[in-house]
């Protein structure tokens, strides 16, 4: 049972080529069981076979089978917990995250196992195969102009059902307070009613309305979420109206379109990416983590920033997720660059300096309700915000900063 | 708080126009607040604001907001459940699927709920905006010549690691039993070991070679896989290479992604999907219903065949989720054509009259271990798995049909 050719069994030391490795949480395994069911399962996921092929010599099954480098059972009050550590030949994948998940996650029903898939590392060279980020928080400050402090995002609401023109008197009232991205909901794509081009174009001509009286232009982030060409056309119409920047909902548009758009258009388009669904993908004994699917791989694929769910203190295995999502899009990985943590959910002009404080500045704060909902108006809730992140980086308490801020008073006043 | 304003309850038979009806399972409500926070999502999923914008009439909300259908409490002992009917507009998805599901459970988190989709359906004209399959069971008939019975399908095992040449041998044996189509693993691409091109070359050279001693040709689906420009490559390379038929890996490589390969190859290619992956997004309380997933969608989005897990009768729970989704690739709705069911796991020459019983003579069989593991080869394997299929056609024992077949036979003694 213990030689390489029935299991993969593998000392990490003995790693040479590249590989990407899977870190999984494995349930449903006991001490019985064990070595021949994570066995299984690493041959089930790349070489799969439980015949001997002739031709099929002892090289090739070494280059592309997979490796456990380590299997270690956890103690657990409930069941069975495994920490499993599977290398997967780089050369089986083909560049695409398509068929990476497929061989990490797709597992055959004769050798399936109930995993949750809790980190990627890319071994030897297999950081060569993702290009990462092209652009970093350097070039959104250059962009926005905002230097020195968090970044300050606003999402258009109502999320769909008005028209480019609507939208724009939107886009307005929140550009007038200084606010340095503007996204497009999540849910509002190239319809019908409210095209990609037609809105770039309206919501270009508010922010330049808007920059003449704040000295600003705000940046547009606008979703060009559809199938992968039309994804492609919408990239091109919206750089045509001038666009600078643009939103993609990756989960159920697929990481690999996303990662074609961040590959053609990421020159020209700061690519945000949106986690809109990734709630389908991660429950608590399976599915993929966080950290995995809106921390490293749309790192890996090559967006700019991530949306990425704030959690604050009142939950605290939440908020461990949070931090761990967040050291992986921004931790060091060799020439990869990190990609823009932007936190949204709850944000409001009173609990951001927190958020400064645990993350720093080098953030996208998303305040929606708190511009929209201010008792003044969009554009003073947008002064109110600006100045509780000018406060929050200089160290002055709130209800000082609101003594020179008559926005932030009432927002203070609204909520405090 | 019952105004149609306030939240969006509306009796079913008060919806016109073109909307998609998402089935949910709620959790987490009780009696105390369930007309609050399912109106909320409907709200929170569709137009999204909880303040009223000038500009935004009563008409644009009627249009594009969400409708609550029905929700009805069910006794659960443990916990509430919700059945919950909510109509989206047609006009919200612009045609794509990403969208679509974006806003079917990429749940705001503001107004999150706990859901799973566990249907879909096309009310108004919603049936128009889905092509469906372009191709049909009686199109695989007469591209394999295989009439009046279950057509049979292999799989390459090993699944990676081998090249072409190599691959050619394990398909000429089994195209030697006279199998009907054979099918890569879904864990193999377009590999720098391993092209497209090359595979199909090859093994459609053993399929000729192999058709001049059973008198036809195995039709050959090569894993085409990859990023969505990529997969368009490995299609025409494909094509040119001879290919009919090919697999697409929908789950992780998109559905939208797929669905352009269904629209741009469909008339020269015929289509499998595959659901290696769905497991990550199909849990107990959570994420989308496999009759969703792999039942309908694939379905609307023009795939030909899906494959999907065979359970037998000893798990009742996945069994009525299998023949649940046997039913969504096969019912009729309107103009769409069923997708072609095709199930693997587990069948050999012994339990395939019963799956033939139960299902019909029009599927797909997926018979893999019980092939290349025959005790005499992968071509006695193929050949005991035709006559099985053969006897139960013609409701014929398999114990009598073995004394007419030697390979059966083996089969019988040895699995039996």
């Amino acid at each position: 049972m213990l030689g390489y050719f029935d299991y993969p069994y593998s000392r990490p030391e003995q790693l040479t080529g590249d590989y990407i490795i899977a870190t999984y949480l494995v349930y449903g395994t006991d001490s019985s069981n064990v070595f021949k069911k994570i066995g299984n399962f690493a041959v089930g996921q790349t070489i799969g076979t439980w015949i001997r092929i002739p031709g099929v010599t002892q090289e090739m099954v070494e280059n592309y089978q997979g490796r456990i480098l380590s299997m270690h059972q956890i103690p657990s009050g409930e069941e069975t917990i495994v920490v499993l550590r599977l290398a997967f030949p780089i050369a089986n994948f083909a560049g695409n995250f398509s068929m990476m998940l497929t061989a990490m996650m797709g597992n055959d029903v004769s050798t399936a196992l109930r995993t949750k898939l809790i980190d990627i590392e890319l071994a030897g060279n297999a950081i060569g195969a993702f290009r990462g980020p092209s652009q970093s928080i350097d070039d959104l400050r250059k962009l926005t102009k905002a230097f020195g402090r968090p970044l300050v995002l606003n999402m258009i609401k109502p999320c769909t059902g008005f028209s480019p023109v609507e939208g724009a008197k939107l886009f307005y009232e929140a550009a007038l307070g200084g606010i340095d991205l503007i996204k497009d909901d999540e849910l509002l794509g190239n319809t019908g009613y409210n095209e990609v081009a037609d809105r770039v174009r309206e919501y270009t001509k508010a922010a330049k309305s808007a920059a003449e009286h704040t000295g600003k232009e705000t940046v547009y982030l606008v979703n060009i979420t559809d199938s992968p060409s039309k994804m492609k056309d919408n990239a091109k119409a919206a750089i045509q109206s001038g666009a600078k920047g643009c939103l993609v909902n990756f989960v159920f548009g697929g990481i690999d379109s996303m990662a074609e758009i961040c590959g053609e258009f990421g020159d020209k388009l700061f690519i945000m990416a949106h986690y809109a669904g990734v709630g389908v993908m991660n429950w608590q004994k399976g599915g993929i983590a966080n950290s995995v699917y809106i921390g490293l791989i749309p790192r890996l694929a090559g967006a700019h920033a991530v949306m990425t769910m704030f959690v604050g203190e009142n939950n605290a295995d939440d908020r461990y997720d949070f931090f761990k999502t967040i050291q992986s899009q921004r931790m060091a990985i060799g020439e990869i660059k990190p990609v823009v943590t932007a936190v949204g959910g709850g944000i409001t002009p009173l609990n951001l300096a927190g958020i400064y404080d645990d993350i720093g500045k080098d953030i996208i704060l998303g305040v929606g309700g708190a511009v929209q909902g201010h008792p003044n108006g969009a554009a003073c809730g947008a002064k109110a915000t600006m100045s509780a992140v000018k406060a929050a980086v200089e160290g002055i308490p709130i209800e000082q900063a609101a003594k020179e801020c008559e926005h932030l008073k009432a927002a203070v006043d609204c909520w405090g």
